[in-house]
């Protein structure tokens, strides 16, 4: 039977459907029509996109429909479909489309970059009708998409039963031991959440990274080409991962028109597209501090104000002089960009621990670790590391309370304030690898001075405070005899 | 007349009314009955509260009032009244009562602390019932609410007419020519807007005098009282402000009880009420970078973590020895304090008019560093300086473009250096310095790590970028023959 007849016949001869055949869902149809035991029906608002794909890749055995109803006729129940269109209004429109053709039972997975709590009312209005939704974070980009994303699925556990063994069929492996990079997160907008925090921590990593290269050019004063070698080092340790990798291939680049470094004919503006975003402002609305992300999303955002940065250079004039350094320089910011890097994860990880206490989702960061191996941007060496971290012990209260994190921290510890200082001193920016100290140096102090602007707040507002030695709820009559009275 | 003879018949005897009568609306309200020309209406939910303060304080000539509809009653055309009750959904219960009883032209005040897109959107919905809906941010706690707060009114122009009058007689006024704290901000939610701006600026100056405080006492090696000298001694220069003034007065405190500096006695955990998180989260909404006052509320969270705090602590043994410093380290300090302060509030400013273009709000940045000069938390002689560079140029792009700042920046330059680099290898967190410096050499730099970011998105996800030297958008076909394509 062709492709045609089965979706003229109406008989159901898919497995999972795709909705939206735009390049990443064209990509993920094709990476689940190259897996064994799968039939996939493709559909898209306009149809002159279904019938390029099924054109162009008379392989994948595409099942096509123009109408949303045949699409559903040519699913197998429960029938399983992903909407991969552009995050937002158009989403709930593929929805509304779906409930109608659906059944009770059926499967309805967002495969898109949704807001998590976008995710979460839809899931309710969804399950009210009957039938699954399902939120699924998919990483990798076009690439991932055919070839093997991470994929994060939420929604209700039991739709993993039908949609699980799919997901796994199309999932990067991971290099350590072959296992899918997909795992069920938690309900609702369990798999959005984590995918947001995914992209957060992928943010801070890049700008880490930058922040590594601006000094060894500005500080150590090599060259593009050097850094490259550079980066490729590091790829062979801890270090280990995609982004690393890219790196050394960015900077290896050079401008065909003009023999320049490539990284020097680039417009220094770096883009977002607000997941990084996201994630600092509900990081903001639970409590947890992600300085590392913040400062990431903050650097992009300066460098965009264009203006703003034009006006402003003329004006500072006295600049420091880089500062002297030798060849060690390079290894103390390998270490730097190192501890910088556990802390950013240790800072993204407690933002999942948060999120899940806030949403009663049943997270386990293991195999959240586990799921970011392979397939997705942020895949390295290191997440082994974080998995088995909490392995050893699942109420892990920071990574860095893990002796492994702990130790590796401390080896570095004199040189990633060495690295900290010369940027300061020499008039390099590097407010990640900053954040991240001073939120290391937070945590390592037996006292903060937020005492003193607790006491600051009791003073001009009666906020009250706590004593250190007993229990209680206290206030100090500042404006008048200075009394302490307990509230 | 009595004033119970004047609920009792109705006459309209009042100019104006508060509703809500705790704390901060009782002090408004006899701040207002203490002024020349006003007759002042009171109400509140329960009417016990109201006979409280009317018997409390017969010298205020209030108006009771025991139902809303004798409350509107007592009120002379056109009615004007503020809303006093804790921001949320009891404010919108009030205003439904008002604007049940209140007439077209009458204006509704909401002089809590409200969301400003709350307030954006019960403007609408009053005036499109004919009444004006102000949301006027409040600023100076009980103390500035009695004798003087500062007032930042938005909501529709011809309000101000009526209201301007009213909110003149009582608000602070500038020490240095008498003018008073208060101006009409701009239309619906902009005073609520440059409030929460105004909280999110004092968050971040308050963590900043933290981390002079702990540099003093950690690395300096100076007692509380010593360090309470030092402030009540920069206190007397640029840095003059009212939290430099209490700062001392807290840090020279001693606990009764235990004969110990009173800020060794409070519980290190400096809690908060949300308009400093509102305030990082708009701004990145806007994309506008306010490190100094993300890393305020991530510190805030922080020493709030108490859990996580004590089961790291333990795991980090290797602590580095304070620097040796001598006694100009003091003045290196406040050279940095003041340095990062400029930092904290040129970003504040970027977000005051980030919003204004956002929202189409006309605000005057130099008239709103005027009326914080007095009445409210911030108020410091600085603020003339803030005033001075907007009538300089009302279009300056930051204030450290503008020539005086920029020099003060550029005098305290290598001191700034010095203690950011100072407390990175001390181990004593100083996160809000450091990302001010590095906000700071960001906008300093030719050329930013920007330029790598954007081209690793260009490689992982065909992000596209532009070029030095010619207008364009481009990407490079990593995956292939690695030539550049114009898109």
């Amino acid at each position: 039977m062709t492709t045609t007849d089965s979706a003229q016949t109406g008989v159901a001869a898919a497995n999972i459907g795709v909705v939206g055949l735009a390049v990443m869902g064209a990509n993920l149809a094709r990476n689940l029509a190259s897996r064994e035991g799968n039939t996939v029906a493709v559909f898209n608002r306009s149809p002159e996109r279904t019938r390029t794909l099924v054109s162009e890749h008379p392989e994948a055995g595409f099942v096509p429909s123009e109408t949303i109803a045949d699409f559903a006729a040519s699913l197998q129940r429960p029938r399983t479909a992903i909407i991969m269109v552009q995050a937002g209004a158009g989403t709930d429109a593929v929805i509304d489309q779906l409930t109608e053709v659906f059944e009770p039972g059926d499967i309805i997975v967002d495969g898109g970059n949704a807001l998590f709590t976008d995710t979460i009312r839809r899931e309710a209005a969804v399950r009210a009708k009957g039938l699954h939704f399902v939120g699924a974070g998919i990483s990798g980009g076009e690439e991932g998409a055919l070839n093997g994303p991470s994929i994060m699925p939420g929604g209700p556990a039991e739709s993993y039963e039908t949609l699980g063994p799919i997901l796994e069929s199309i999932a990067a492996r991971a290099p350590e031991d072959g296992s899918p990079c997909v795992t069920h997160i938690g309900t609702d907008g369990a798999g959005h959440f984590v995918k947001m925090v995914h992209n957060g921590i992928e943010y801070a990593d890049m700008q880490l990274i930058g922040e590594a290269y601006d000094l060894l050019r500005r500080v150590g004063g090599l060259s593009p080409e050097q850094i490259a070698d550079v980066f490729t080092e590091w790829n062979k340790g801890e270090l280990e991962s995609y982004l690393i990798e890219i790196t050394a291939e960015v900077l290896r680049q050079v401008d065909a028109e003009t023999g320049k470094p490539f990284v020097d004919i680039i417009l220094d503006r770096a883009g977002m597209k607000g997941t990084g975003t996201w994630t600092v402002q509900n990081a903001l609305s639970l409590g947890i501090p992600v300085s590392g992300i913040g400062e990431a999303v903050f650097a992009r955002g300066v460098s965009g104000r264009v203006e703003q940065r034009e006006a402003v250079r003329p004006t500072i004039t006295a600049r420091p002089e880089p500062a002297k350094v030798d060849e060690s320089f390079v290894e103390d910011v390998r270490r730097a960009l190192y501890s910088s890097k556990v802390i950013a994860y240790a800072q993204g990880f407690d933002l999942i621990l948060g999120g899940a206490e806030e949403y009663n989702w049943e997270i386990n960061p293991g195999a959240v670790a586990k799921i970011w191996r392979a397939g997705c941007i942020i895949r390295a060496r290191f997440l082994n590391r974080i998995a088995e971290a909490y392995d050893r012990n699942p109420r892990l209260q920071s990574l860095i309370a893990d002796p492994y994190f702990a130790g590796e921290v401390a080896e570095g510890d004199a040189a990633w304030r060495r690295v900290v200082a010369i940027a300061a001193q020499s008039g390099v920016p590097a407010p990640a690898f900053g954040a991240t100290l001073s939120y290391y140096d937070s945590l390592a102090s037996d006292r903060l001075p937020a005492a003193l602007i607790q006491g600051q707040r009791d003073f001009f507002g009666a906020h009250t405070y706590g004593r250190v030695d007993r229990p209680g709820v206290f206030h100090t009559n500042w404006s008048g005899d200075r009394n302490e009275v307990e509230q």
